[in-house]
């Protein structure tokens, strides 16, 4: 388990997001950030021009055509004017047909580990009235990879954390807990971890879903029924799982414990306290793609597109994150 | 509104706790710093014996029977031996009693807005054995001043935060959540803002119940249909109610807005968010009383009584908060 690989050259795909946004101007930035790491090349996916103006105006000194570390894809199909702040259809499209495409490149790779992805901001609505049923990033790349179960991570320099059920009514989360849910959310979490910590065996601690861990079944019994049964069957395979933790007490204790992972039960549970201490810098992360891929913990801000003011750390940390995780796979230390 | 009261004297009354907890301890080490707060008075509700003992140990240089800022109160009923960190139904009678004798001086003076309760921990359990239907100071506080609804209210150095729900299973939330709980919340808070912050018309924010605000539905209606309304309405008492926010945004936005206060729908929403920042020095507060009533955000801490190792911080804020609370009514700055 703790065998430790030598660094590895890592090809980074990263897609444009939406042109609209602040997406291409973070990628350059981040791009110029990431540039002085070893054994990295970049193919960066999205519209020519978009990506092309992009670099020149926050990544001068790269040339996109002239070094073999870089590599421009344009998916094709026709964008048009690009208005900052103002998304449209064809920018959405755009924007998919870039996912779409860097999705393909990583899949059909002989060495997907090797590959890893980060993806900026798209608008989904906007890219659901031109592809009936698009929900997200996650739901999508899940079906492009054709994997059943994937699980939504978040890194920030503090905590990490994973939410159980994601964008659910709360009236229905605890309906959506099963025992094999909340086992295979561990599981997955306990397989992938080094996508999240540098720590090979981290602590890895999971909350109850009522307040006070449901003080012994006085405030409800899920803990009873599923949590506890979840975690007994989960250890026979990992030692170090502990729970279920009254949630306020778990987050808290998580910040002394180097690497260790929250597994929480619904979205507000899980990031309230995780954007408490990782509001600007947190970095999504998918787990059970079948390879990395890593997203910013932030929207497209059309509100400050086109302005040059875009904080690209998120964008960075993404970078950074997915990278670290495909050359390190078994948790060697690195500087990154 | 604004108006200035001067500060005024004020007549701190507290409670021991269980004798077999740190409450003692604490108690007598939080009187040896508010000791030099000005135009205070003390009176210390509990076993003679053992409160005697805890100044002694932990607050030298203050005589209990010669000095007339100093009262001590016994309520009577034997307690026995005290085994540090052993609870028993001596000691949580006479804890009881203490709360009782407590909440009579206040209740029966002729002004009790210069007098505060500020109550050590107790072992709920344990007081549930001798007083059937004993949940917790808060509940039998309401009872005793005979007032129909209280608010529990959490204050730190980085956040202001009230959960609508308290100890109520996660499935049942919805159920509890209805226009007049929550417009009830938010007034009493409106109302009795002056016991969380020093700023007299501070933004009051009011989180949503379901991810995301409920994406306008998608995610859950109870944003549209219970917390809208019910916003609406108590903003034309108080126009500086914001809301229904994401959870997770309104947590880390309370943070850079001076004296703002977060109503939350629940236990884990509000607290999860609160104890990362402000888990070591949290004040627990009793509003819709009719006096001020403050107590430190932990346990009885039988695990370490009777070693003299107990941090007395929290305390010493419950002190520190309802002494500002009754002095400065009116939100005069103070220096405490």
């Amino acid at each position: 388990m703790s065998s430790k690989k030598k660094n590895r050259a890592v090809e980074l795909v990263l897609t444009m997001g939406d042109p609209s946004g602040i997406g291409p101007e973070i990628l350059a930035k981040a791009v110029r950030e990431a540039n002085s790491l070893e054994d990295i090349s970049f193919t960066i996916v999205g519209d020519g021009d978009v990506i092309s103006a992009a670099f020149r105006d926050f990544c001068p000194g790269v040339s996109l055509s002239g070094d073999p570390k870089f590599n421009l894809v344009d998916p094709g199909g026709e964008l048009g004017d690009v208005i900052p702040g103002k998304p449209g259809e064809k920018g959405a499209l755009k924007a998919l047909l870039s996912i779409e495409k860097a999705a393909e490149i990583i899949l059909s790779s002989s060495d997907p580990g090797s590959k890893v992805l980060v993806t900026a901001p798209v608008c989904k609505a906007e890219i659901a009235r031109v592809r009936k049923g698009f929900v997200g990033h996650t739901e999508f790349l899940q079906q492009a990879a054709g994997v059943p179960f994937v699980t939504m991570a978040f890194v920030g320099e503090h905590l990490r954390v994973v939410p159980v059920t994601r964008h659910v009514p709360l009236r229905n989360v605890p309906s959506f807990l099963t025992k094999d849910l909340v086992m295979g959310t561990i599981l997955q979490v306990v397989e992938e971890r080094r996508k999240m910590t540098d720590i090979n065996d981290p602590a890895i601690m999971v909350t109850a879903l009522n307040p006070h861990a449901g003080e012994g079944g006085k405030i409800g019994n899920e803990e009873k029924e599923i949590i506890e049964p979840a975690i007994e069957s989960a250890r026979e395979i990992y030692p170090g799982i502990e729970g279920p933790l009254p949630s306020d007490v778990a987050f808290y204790s998580a910040l002394s414990r180097p690497g260790s992972i929250v597994v929480a039960m619904y979205h507000d549970q899980c990031l309230g306290p995780f954007k408490m201490l990782d509001f600007a810098n947190g970095v999504n992360v998918t787990l059970g793609l079948g390879f990395v891929r890593t997203s910013p913990d932030h929207g497209t801000a059309f509100n400050i597109a086109g302005m040059g003011v875009a904080d690209a750390n998120s964008m960075f940390m993404a970078v950074k994150t997915a990278v670290r995780a495909a050359a390190y796979p078994s948790g060697m230390d690195t500087n990154l």
